[in-house]
């Protein structure tokens, strides 16, 4: 397994403001992983209101199927997140683990079974040990070592090279609002969720419906507008928390959509969402470059969508980035082959600003140096323009490199 | 690009009979290889009617328009095919090129012009020079170094490590009637075509109408069930095309659907198609193994399809296949994510005989070392069973390797 850090990391961690009423703490449950931290338990304050969305594979976790269905009580007082085992396709066993877990957590942090919500990343079929929480978990929960925000992004990593974390602040009734996030994700990325995990806090009072209403709207610009590999998780999970802390500070609680606020709110979780999630992309496994597909000029967006994920899906597209070769003619085969309205003759595409194509044949104007020299990069725009209508979508994705192939052809040994 | 032969090659070529009505001719245009064939030439007896399908790409290329236009006519005297360049998304130059092409061919062959199939294959959106042709073809269609069929497989070459070549003889009124076919195709290849081109031949005298219900009834279960890599080309054509030859041996003409001949003529046609089929995804580019998914159990056909494609169109499952890891974890993951009806907790897989997962948890006999045997075979099987209804499909696909990415990530260069 690759070890070395992504050279798309972020250079820099952003300094991460506090957010009142949640607290982390990790350890090391020896769940498969030796030396490094594996779970994350987070303390949430009493009245914490909490937004989710899932994976919509039909074959989802034990641990997800758990989120759903205590979804519906709107709060939360605890998060225990483990990584090396994604307890997913462990039938009974999965479940008896999953109620173990939340057992566990919940005893530690003195609140209901059913306010604990949970969530596991790792390898799928083997039965998830949960009594080795048992010995870790209480003495977390006394947070006598809490963790920051870059440690609690440790303990979930899998095949993750670096941490992700993010966050935003906004203005409200002259006070700040914070937005915290952590997220982890590598491989099995694609829209429709991932093996990625993403949990976002903040100190606002939000009721759980205008929240879950905020994060839904949000979520296919970011997390489901980005693949690594078309390959859709068991265990893909979003939570978004807010503990209400802020009320104190005089911030009142957002009740309703008709709040004005909700546009500022819906605009700082986007932001936060689509940060973590290029974070993740940007992660890829065996990633080398980071690209963004723009579509424009397509018949509707939901069409733009589909040749947008069909270039950054193509194994063809992908590793003619990792070869840095300028091969448009891959993303017009890419763009053929999305079974989208597109129209030949009207067909324009970008490399960075080098437009290489247009009108159904190569640019008059086409410079193989220039559409070469944007490869080299490590940011790369795939542009195409269909020429047909209004529709545009924007997704991201990297290079297929022989690194992916590395990792994942001995992933579990 | 790699240059050794792929390890799935066929160990020993088939005897091809004389099919009448053919003949052969290959030559060196130089159109994008140096020191190998590119060309390739079929003069077809007169008479001669065949049927074709095409790629389903929005962005089909010169030589596809062509063929398609020519179609409705239903016969043929000619067949020109070079690799190199596909001719496609090339604009007004290719259908100038299209239509040197043909008049360079008809004038060679002594025919008209849309009596000239056409196809092309190689780098997309590089003008293809016809007048390249202009040498070569005149010579050729004199005939006087006829080629083989193994010859002709290999005039049509590009990434393919090995020419293709398969014949079927099916017993018609006491008489023998071989159908040979000849293909090329190593990447960019997924249902609904890829580049992928494949011409098959028999002297059986069959209307063109007939011919047609025969090809189109049998591509959805050889060619339209291989992926190598999901990617659709522009240029996918398989043409059948029948000389009527037989005829003066006394083997009346098919000219009805409901001709008792017909059911032995289509399993014929059929089975040349997924030899063919799979020699191509033997041929994968960096294929190392070649799989067999299975699919039953499912709700139905379609279902059981769409399944089966997304397990063998998986990053994460072709390397793990590449890495002869018994990661079913991953076959779930792809079941999961193919949005088909699905009940995890009654899903079974194996690998070639191994039951490794039974109603939704692992196996409880599974066995490491027996799983693991069967991933370190050459050809591998992975099955699936539903346990809902009675769909099945069963499609073919080859290892993920990081061969597949230096192929792809050097290959214009």
């Amino acid at each position: 397994m690759s070890t070395a850090i992504s050279p798309l990391a972020p250079k820099s961690y952003p300094e991460m403001p506090e957010i009142e009423g949640v607290a982390f703490a990790t350890a090391e449950a020896g769940i498969k992983y030796k030396g490094r931290t594996d779970v994350l338990l987070a303390k949430l304050a009493e009245g914490t209101t909490v937004a989710g969305v899932f994976t919509k594979s039909k074959c989802s976790s034990a641990p997800v199927d758990w989120c759903r269905d205590i979804m519906s009580k709107g709060t939360a007082r605890g998060l225990m997140v483990n990584s090396g085992n994604a307890n997913a396709f462990t039938g009974k066993k999965g479940k008896s683990a999953v109620k173990l877990s939340a057992e566990i957590a919940s005893k530690a942090l003195g609140c209901a079974e059913n306010e604990v919500f949970l969530a596991s990343t790792g390898v799928i079929g083997e039965p998830l040990q949960a009594e080795k929480f048992e010995g870790v978990i209480a003495g977390l929960a006394a947070l006598e070592r809490p963790a920051s925000w870059q440690e609690a992004a440790q303990a979930i990593m899998t095949t993750d090279t670096y941490p992700k974390v993010a966050t935003v602040t906004v203005e409200f009734d002259d006070q700040s609002i914070s937005l915290n996030g952590i997220a982890k994700g590598a491989g099995m990325i694609a829209p429709d969720m991932a093996t990625m995990l993403s949990f976002l806090f903040t100190d606002a009072a939000i009721s759980a419906d205008v929240l879950q209403a905020i994060l839904s709207g949000e979520t296919d610009g970011s997390f489901n507008s980005i693949t690594v590999d078309s390959d859709t998780s068991t265990s893909d999970t979003v939570l978004l928390f807010a503990t209400g802390a802020a009320e104190k500070r005089g911030v009142a609680a957002v009740t309703s959509l008709e709040d004005p606020r909700v546009p500022v709110l819906k605009a700082a979780v986007g932001d936060l969402m689509q940060n973590l999630a290029q974070q993740i992309v940007r992660d890829g496994e065996g990633a080398r470059k980071f690209v963004e597909v723009q579509v424009a000029g397509a018949d509707s967006n939901a069409s733009a969508r589909t040749i947008a994920l069909s270039i950054a899906n193509s194994p063809l597209v992908k590793t003619a980035v990792a070869g840095e070769d300028a091969n448009w003619g891959r993303v017009v085969m890419a763009v053929g082959k999305a079974g989208e309205p597109a129209d030949r003759d009207k067909l324009a595409i970008w490399f960075g600003d080098v437009r290489v194509a247009v009108d159904g044949e190569r640019d008059p104007d086409y410079s193989e140096a220039a559409a070469s020299a944007v490869m080299q990069e490590e940011d790369i725009v795939i542009r195409v323009d269909l020429g047909l209508g209004d529709g545009s979508a924007r997704v991201w994705t990297c290079d297929l490199t022989k690194e992916y192939v590395a990792i994942n052809g001995d992933y579990r040994s």
